[in-house]
């Protein structure tokens, strides 16, 4: 019997680093991780890879074959190959990250960053399948996107592009982790929606289950959870997120028109509680001709995990434009 | 000797059309136009063109050959070959413009909006030209766009992708023409930056030459002569908006990382006095990873009338995928 063929799928994270073996119906046959120990070498994180992954191949051995390597990383560049100072990594400067993978295995390997990854993930097996144009907007402690025109993820001129999450909202606004001021990501992330709670709470007088909560210690979960018990702040919380968001994706459909914005990540976790008022803000803010036609869906990698779906879609689709 | 293949460009605008034909290099042979009269109906229109391109191609028809259509038209659609409620045209509705040429040419015929044709007019012939990620942006009375990245202009899922002139700077802003507030267009366009010039005149008390003019009569061009001879509130006018362009080119750039954005239109005719503040605004609010790589570039479409070199663009791009 013809062995089945397999990709493996690699989500680099600050804490861990997981991977799946994919295959080309988006099946994960079997997922595993080790720890990232952001503060070594790339080398010795990839060599540790090549150990785990042969280790939790071998069992598969008789039944699948390997036959290519993606990669989503913080700052991993598709046309280059490589994490180019990794926020959450201490790996420095550019780190030729395919390189080190092809030094343990001869396959074709790609990398790109975790939402281009995601958003090739929901084209291939998720949310977005069959479609031409759409955005897929990770709602996290940051905000990443990946954006798809003509059926094909737009990596720009130099493979950095799709960075929704920071783009303005208001240039004398909150500070960001990127140093400016006034990016989506500050408000609109599972992060900058806490930042709303604490504003609301210095700005209005009414109770609320929050104020007994420190600034490190609340979550975008608290606050659903609060919102859903009737909380008046964390249920202007979202409405003030919702707006930010929904004129944000209105501006992003004058950019590219697509047919759906699939988001997901932390926030998108509180579901209609999200999904709801950002709809109906975005098409407030939509150019006529582009109202009523933009779907806003979750995620359609629900069996799995987003990112190594995500990664194992991009090496998939490589080996497709070879004819593998 | 072998006829040269023409393509006619056609450019409908609200008073005139005007078109011409387009060698495969971007050579116009000839260029002529016609009253649009907006009042009267499409069929009537291009009945007249069709008497007027006939005319006009007869004296060039021992040594040229006619090969496709090109039209540039507001609110032209792509996909479905229409224009569809054409702001300054009165055609009701949605009208099957491609279809009425069809039935005077044998020939390929093609539509885009006015922006996407001059986008096609730069990547082929123009500024743009090599490139496979840029920006074209018309500052006129209005603001367009056409947006290329993998080489492709993005149409989107309906054909009308790229309205950067109606991404919202401040939603409680300015009214704009499409009934919303606080557009780009309704600040960084050339009759945005009027209104600057009135709202400035009305907060500050500094002489200005252009107190005596009334808001019917003010142009951008009064108000870059005014700022060439150091009149403060022009100057000052000329930095507000280059402000919010920059800032809103800065979002484009973050959704598809452009090698280029090329400017032209009425506004961009003010020359170093616009590009300048805009570029150095542009990366003041750029995202780090993209700051001093994104060019600002005049047309390179000096040599003939852009929108009609764009249509010709679009139907030679057509013809090449069609192998002709």
């Amino acid at each position: 019997m013809a062995k089945t063929k397999v990709a493996v799928g690699i989500d680099v994270g600050g804490t861990n680093t997981v991977f799946g073996f994919v295959d080309r119906n988006g099946r994960c046959l079997k997922e595993a991780s080790i720890p990232t120990r952001a503060q070594e070498d790339a080398p010795l994180l990839v060599g540790r890879l090549y150990e785990a992954i042969t280790r939790e191949f071998a069992p598969l051995a008789d039944a699948a074959e390997l036959c290519g390597i993606g990669i989503g990383a913080p700052n991993g560049n598709y046309f280059r190959g490589t994490v180019e100072n990794a926020p959450n990594l201490s790996w420095k400067g550019v780190v030729d990250v395919v390189g080190l993978f092809k030094k343990h295995f001869p396959l074709p390997v790609a990398i790109t960053n975790d939402a281009n990854a995601a958003a090739l993930g929901e084209g291939m097996f998720g949310a977005a399948k069959g479609m031409k144009d759409f955005i897929v907007i990770t709602l996290g402690t940051g905000v990443g996107s990946g954006l798809v025109a003509n059926g094909q993820l737009i990596y720009g001129s130099d493979g950095f592009a799709g960075e929704l999450g920071h783009t303005i909202v208001d240039p004398q606004g909150r500070w960001c982790g990127c140093g400016r001021r006034g990016c989506l990501e500050s408000y609109a992330s599972a992060s900058g929606i806490c930042r709303t709670v604490f504003e609301l709470l210095a700005i209005r007088r009414e109770p609320c289950s929050l104020r007994g909560v420190s600034f490190e210690e609340i979550t975008s979960k608290m606050i659903t959870e609060a919102a859903e018990k009737g909380d008046p702040i964390a249920i202007e919380a979202f409405d003030v997120t919702a707006r930010i968001l929904g004129m944000k994706l209105a501006d992003a459909v004058a950019h590219t028109s697509p047919e759906a914005i699939i988001l997901f990540g932390g926030l998108a976790h509180a579901g209609a509680r999200i999904f709801e008022p950002t709809k109906r803000y975005m098409e407030e803010y939509l150019l006529p001709i582009f109202r009523n036609k933009v779907k806003l869906l979750p995620s359609g990698l629900t069996e799995g995990n987003t990112a190594v779906l995500g990664a194992g879609a991009l090496i998939w689709g490589e080996l497709a434009r070879q004819g593998i």
